[in-house]
């Protein structure tokens, strides 16, 4: 079947350059332009941690796999370029399956402008595997670090956080386009994507003895049930959300940057020195959050 | 486990540059030199396929994870200069069992001079594997694929084969000099590595209709037991050799090449237009070898 499925491939993939064994020598080779500055990630992905099987279109699967990769591209202000994709397969996997997970992958591919220049195919007797390794490029000056952020930045989130389970970690765009915008701006300190939860992702843009002051009006809940305290709850812990989180510079003029921005964004707190995250509620009073998050 | 497992990565791997998020961050930066051209390969390593964690020791497989990544590099002509490793840990896996595995692996990216500059972490009820993407640079005019083999072309291998599994797949050196050394001479026109075994590898740098006839007598094998029979087939479909297979121009002068090269290299064969792999045997018969070999 492997190498049934390598001709599929080299014959769905983009042509590679003749210049490129491509699809099937020992290595792919790269072009970069001399002025950017490549960046690399790598996420694996396994069945009944990351997603299952038995309930989850293989297609939805695939580009799932894709897009956390692409989310951490976008989360450093970068262009993604290309990817490399490993998979271990159940022994059961028929080709249909194989297609069917790698259409997934393509199609969000082609959208986002990413190549997928090579890869590892084995199967085994045990769950299925993906492993990623995606490659963007910014301009160097662009790049956006987590380790940046300035006491009293104002926090941001670029969309509505919790519940991502209930279908959304299947289904996100990865905010290519918002890391992108965000990038131009040097008022904007830090950003990264929310994978484990709010709270475990803000804590890794404060660095030393920063903290934060987040105010639980301004959390943008997805799917809110009206018992605000469950819903931010859901914000902070869930994670999944593939949102970007980012501070900006207190004295900056946001409006040049909400205008360029596809889609609303929320501002959700203040970075401080207290070396601890708190939630300001509607009665005024306080409470200190717990650094944990979502645990695959 | 993972934040501290992260912290003594952050104080073993070498120190990040002040501009370079790093580990922990969203993506690692890159940099290459602008008259190089980057090359990447990508592979994963499962438990009870590729290696066993109850028989073999943890730094070991650790090493060969990155071994046969580094060995496509070396068949590119290329030199190796990052890497980013993700694990899916089995849930009863300690620090100290990630810290022997990882040890492994540092030390040979040490000795090669590869960075391991990003990573993903998880942790599953299933088999322990090690996916990794590996980054070299080469010159553009000496990168060495597999599809330029040319008729008459003498094929070379850099060191014995077979029996691999007896342990040499656990501790070989990947043949990183080698491939550099080749890569400077044009007359080098094939470069692959051994990994399935001689007759499939063999295969794949014989595009169109390329054949080939080796010659029994030629063959080095490992661990020669007498029965040159049983050598010649453990040498052709063992696999996991990861020794490099190459083509040099009919013409050429090997004189200077074999003078460069640190080891012994072994002539096995020429290439013809028969689009099969033959053996002629030392009584002069010939006989056509199946194109099968090691599956994993």
């Amino acid at each position: 079947m492997e190498a049934e499925f390598i001709r599929w491939l080299k014959s769905t993939l983009p042509q590679q350059s003749p210049t490129n064994g491509g699809i099937g020598d020992d290595c792919s080779t790269m072009d970069f332009n001399v002025d950017s500055t490549p960046v690399i990630t790598t996420d694996a992905l396994v069945d009944q941690v990351h997603f299952n099987v038995n309930s989850q279109p293989l297609d939805l699967i695939g580009r799932k796999s894709l897009a956390v990769n692409l989310s951490d591209i976008a989360a450093m202000g970068a262009t993604p370029v290309y990817a490399v994709v490993s998979l271990i397969t159940p022994g059961h996997f028929t080709l249909a399956d194989l297609q069917e997970l790698y259409t997934g992958m393509i199609t969000l591919a082609q959208e986002t402008g990413t190549d997928i220049i090579g890869g590892d195919f084995n199967s085994h007797d045990g769950p299925l595997t993906i492993s990623i390794t995606a490659i963007g490029t910014a301009a160097r000056s662009a790049i956006k670090y987590r380790f940046t952020t300035q006491v009293n930045d104002r926090i941001f989130v670029t969309g509505p956080l919790g519940r991502s389970l209930d279908g959304h970690h299947l289904t996100f765009s990865p905010r290519l386009i918002e890391g992108s915008i965000l990038a131009r701006y040097p008022d904007v300190h830090s950003v990264t994507d929310i994978t484990d939860g709010l709270v475990v992702d803000l804590d890794a843009v404060l660095t030393g003895d920063l903290g934060a002051m987040l105010q639980a009006a301004s959390i943008p809940c997805r799917h809110p049930t009206g018992n605000s305290k469950a819903d931010t709850s859901h914000a902070f812990y869930d994670g999944e959300d593939f949102e970007l989180l980012f501070t900006v510079g207190a004295q900056a003029d946001i409006g040049a940057l909400t205008e360029a921005l596809p889609h609303d964004i929320y501002e959700i707190g203040v970075v401080n020195q207290t070396n601890i995250i708190q939630l300001e509620l509607q009665d005024g009073s306080k409470k200190t959050l717990a650094i944990t998050g979502y645990e695959h």
